[in-house]
């Protein structure tokens, strides 16, 4: 198995799930007529993530995860995002620097050390950290999104979380 | 990089991580003067698994990986715990299955074909099994598990879930 294909194709199906997730939480708040921006804020507990910021963590994780293992600079976004239309360009550029990565970008990642911002002087290979660090993370934010909609009475379910899976017949 | 890297040492790290945050629970518990066990009932959603069917379902999730990138029978577990022992000895019983499961069991993995119980007919790869369905999905409920001891004032924080990292010196 390769670290592209164990990375960069799931990491862009699940943003656009991720995207879906927000046309079902307009749809919510249009239906129980509030602002859709109430959920932004929302959050599962005082001192974690808000929406907003678990959708930036997701676009984070998914940006740096292909940067790191293809060893290209990963693009800036300052967090400044304050509505739904501005999360959703997020998840946009996000996806179109994930399409600006290729399989060959990816020819030397196995051999690659993977250096983090929090541990300096350390360092993880390529593997242990898309294994143990990179998809962890990014799927701990994915479901916190998801469940800060559910919590909030979006109609959002587990189809929609895991999303197109490439059956073929047996 | 190999499916048994990807997949049998995570899920043991993350179940001994969902272990550790049952120890932090029972900690809040007796702070505040609770039976722990009112955690189990707790969901974020009505229509959203209760904290013990998200731990059945983290144990399934690890399991069923296993088992079937192995082409090894999964152990039956009929669901029937209704206390946090009970839950902590499912969790110590998945992970005893999981030791049983070695590197030269996944000798076979890459060329095997996994059928799912929910789709008939049709089977997935292995490496898309494992990068579209097993890990999200065990990700999934690991996450859902913590955001309900989260969202009930359970102390635990992101290193608790990601665990130890294997950094090397750079």
């Amino acid at each position: 198995m390769s670290l592209y294909q164990a990375s960069v194709p799931q990491l862009k199906k699940m943003l656009n799930n991720l995207d879906k997730w927000l046309d079902a939480a307009v749809a919510h708040a249009t239906k129980k007529s509030f602002e859709p921006s109430v959920l932004l804020v929302a959050r599962l507990a005082p001192d974690q993530y808000s929406l907003t910021r678990q959708i930036q963590a997701c676009c984070d994780g998914a940006k740096f995860t292909a940067a790191r293992l293809a060893g290209k600079e990963a693009p800036k976004h300052p967090d400044t995002e304050t509505t739904l239309d501005e999360l959703r360009a997020r998840i946009r550029s996000t996806l179109e620097f994930l399409d600006t990565i290729t399989e060959a970008d990816f020819a030397d990642a196995k051999g690659r050390m993977i250096a983090l911002p929090f541990m300096p002087g350390k360092v993880l290979t390529a593997a242990d950290y898309l294994n143990e660090m990179a998809l962890p993370n990014f799927y701990f934010h994915m479901t916190t999104a998801y469940a800060i909609l559910r919590h909030n009475g979006v109609d959002v379910g587990k189809i929609a979380f895991i999303g197109s899976l490439n059956f073929r017949d047996a």
